[in-house]
């Protein structure tokens, strides 16, 4: 029976990993819970699951959470979410935030010496370094929900990554894969969100239509497996059927395959090392018949190169990624920018970033130059007036 | 440095096998060879290993040999070929002979405590129990050469197979993968040998074209990693580059790709637990660009169903299988039977055969029924009198 903390429980990770525990009630427990502004969801949540512990991101919430459930304990806030994350009856923390926000309650929770499913790969990219040597500190398993890193993770089986080759990683390439630059630079918000093989929530379904996902995956990479950039590769795979791949030295590529459910690499890290049974069918490849793979185009998917060159860079640069990819996103979402503006907006604020700290010394660093940066996107964002909502074809 | 004694060097595998031991001088000697009558390449390969010693089928040509290189040990018949098996300067025998005649100097081999890089599938089909029971005691290895059960061998990493889902083996589907039954009754010997993707001897060749290669396969995946039958999978790939695939029990599929080229299980077997470069590159897929799969036709392909009935019956009934299967073969490359009669003549000797040694207790008892299925074999293929010689179109 492993105890579980949650935080993010009504996003889309979140309601899944809910599922496998209600899927595997002999398996796992779920001690807290940490959302955001859901109240209904939560609250189904809550009365089916039980936690000892709530937090919300309004004080408000919490008040109304409290009055409705006088036996459980409720907090609001980042201190909420941090006590969430450092719960004293979790063993292990689901880290399902969207972006930066999810850096520091997982480095509380390390520091707590939970053990990580890590769903935020924000977290990585900002902080890669701290987070990995946190973690080898306090003796935790840091496991991927990423099914690109969950694939890695079983592939090389405890090995490490510096014995292979190449880690690659495979991409579906989007909604976008097989457009023009031209009809790409134009593309609507519902475009963007209709994202051809996975099922995900809002931010993470846009940069896998800029393939800023697959970047930051790189950068995810990177810092799981110990393995430099430039053997790091990128296939697109349109079906999403095999999740990664490893490249031996002698010749030999193993790669993992599912059908692409997010529940299936959420229960692997639920359950590692066991392998417990999945709520899907195991993929059947020949009904599948057949799966395709191209090289990624770096002219129409800018973001790609864009993270290998912050990645390469260091210190604050990752982060500055991030934070500018974060801003321009929530701004083409908000339909306030066009497509083809988020790449450009990133590509801008790197180049004017300083990148005074080098290696990063600490969390607050990471943060200072989050904030800084999305200020300096703003800015950047401000000088845009092309709307994105044009109406679809 | 890893000695090596080579058991049908003039072969498909024994030559590679020689090509890996001079591409790799500081990893493999080659202390002992075993050919048939290819005595030109036999003697250039002499003077390139320098072996300490040397058998052929032949005593005339032994003694031809002898002559040649008196400062070598000469042998000849199946004596020598059990000398070379077990030859006190080798580690680990290649046992890269065609049929049956593999069995007892593999046997021999495994009872002199070598490690055994096995290329002769019918080893392992004709007395797998009594095979897999002597590497146990010997507390040998037992590296499968073929690229299917390489690629399992990699995937299962030391696991037993028993904890896996299930084991799924490719198959090419061979040259007539998409032919109507009808063309394929009297398909020529040349169109039988023109394999797709996978140069080898003409025996195995037209194994592929039947598919028994692949249901000969399964009896081996059986013994090799003790898999029931019922959860050994075959599926089409036409490509060859998935060469097998391993389903957990959480619905992922762990599958190894690589170039086709025989040198890599070659160099797997010979070089394990280490991995070597390679004599060729690795896999592009974004330059393959699609794999397909596809269910296996047991219609067309009866071999697949005789395999597994094979299995299921146990005892002689695996050697019967491939007894008549090597006949009928010879019989069909000789131009004296049609291609359609080969499954044909196994499942006439399977049907009539009394299979009273269940379970076998002896190599003995598997060669007389080895030999016992040989001529009825010979006997049933008597009522053929169509060649298969016809012209090609």
């Amino acid at each position: 029976m492993k105890r579980l903390a949650v935080l993010g429980s009504t996003g889309s990770i979140g309601t899944s990993t809910l599922a496998l525990v209600r899927a595997h009630p002999d398996r796992f427990r779920v001690v807290a819970l940490a959302a955001g502004r859901n109240l209904d969801l939560l609250c189904r949540q809550i009365e089916e699951h039980r936690p000892a512990m709530v937090s919300v991101t309004a004080n408000g919430d919490a008040e109304l959470l409290a009055a409705e459930f006088p036996e459980i304990e409720i907090a609001a806030g980042p201190d909420g979410l941090e006590r969430v994350a450092t719960h004293e009856m979790a063993e292990m923390v689901v880290t399902a935030l969207v972006g930066a926000a999810g850096l520091p309650p997982t480095m509380a929770a390390i520091g707590a010496r939970k053990d990580i499913a890590l769903a935020n790969k924000e977290t990585l990219v900002i902080a890669g370094d701290l987070v990995m040597a946190a973690t080898a500190n306090a003796g935790v398993q840091l496991l991927p929900v990423d099914s690109e890193h969950a694939a890695l993770h079983q592939l090389l089986g405890g090995r490490p990554a510096a014995a292979v080759a190449r880690l690659i990683l495979t991409a579906s390439g989007g909604p976008f894969r097989s457009w023009k630059r031209s009809r790409m630079e134009r593309a609507t918000v519902e475009e963007a969100l209709a994202h051809p093989t996975w099922r995900m929530g809002p931010k993470i379904s846009v940069d896998s239509a800029t393939m800023m996902n697959k970047g930051l995956e790189i950068i995810e990479a990177h810092h799981l497996f110990a393995m430099p950039e430039d053997r790091i590769d990128v296939v697109i795979h349109p079906q999403s059927l095999v999740h990664s791949l490893v490249a031996h030295t002698d010749g030999t590529l193993l790669a993992q395959l599912s059908v692409n459910d997010m529940r299936l690499p959420i229960l692997y890290a639920l359950g590692w090392p066991d392998r417990l049974d999945p709520p899907v069918e195991t993929l059947d490849l020949a009904a599948v018949g057949r799966l395709d793979f191209s090289p990624p185009d770096p002219d129409r998917f800018p973001a790609l190169d864009l993270a290998r060159a912050a990645l390469r860079a260091g210190g604050e640069m990752p982060a500055v990624l991030n934070a500018a990819n974060e801003v321009a996103v929530e701004t083409f979402l908000r339909g306030h920018c066009p497509f083809g503006r988020i790449a450009a907006t990133i590509d801008a604020v790197m180049n004017t970033w300083s990148n005074r700290n080098h290696p990063l010394v600490s969390v607050e660093q990471a943060m200072a130059a989050d904030a800084e940066a999305r200020h300096m996107a703003i800015t950047a964002l401000g000088n845009t007036t092309t709307p994105s909502r044009v109406p679809s074809s």
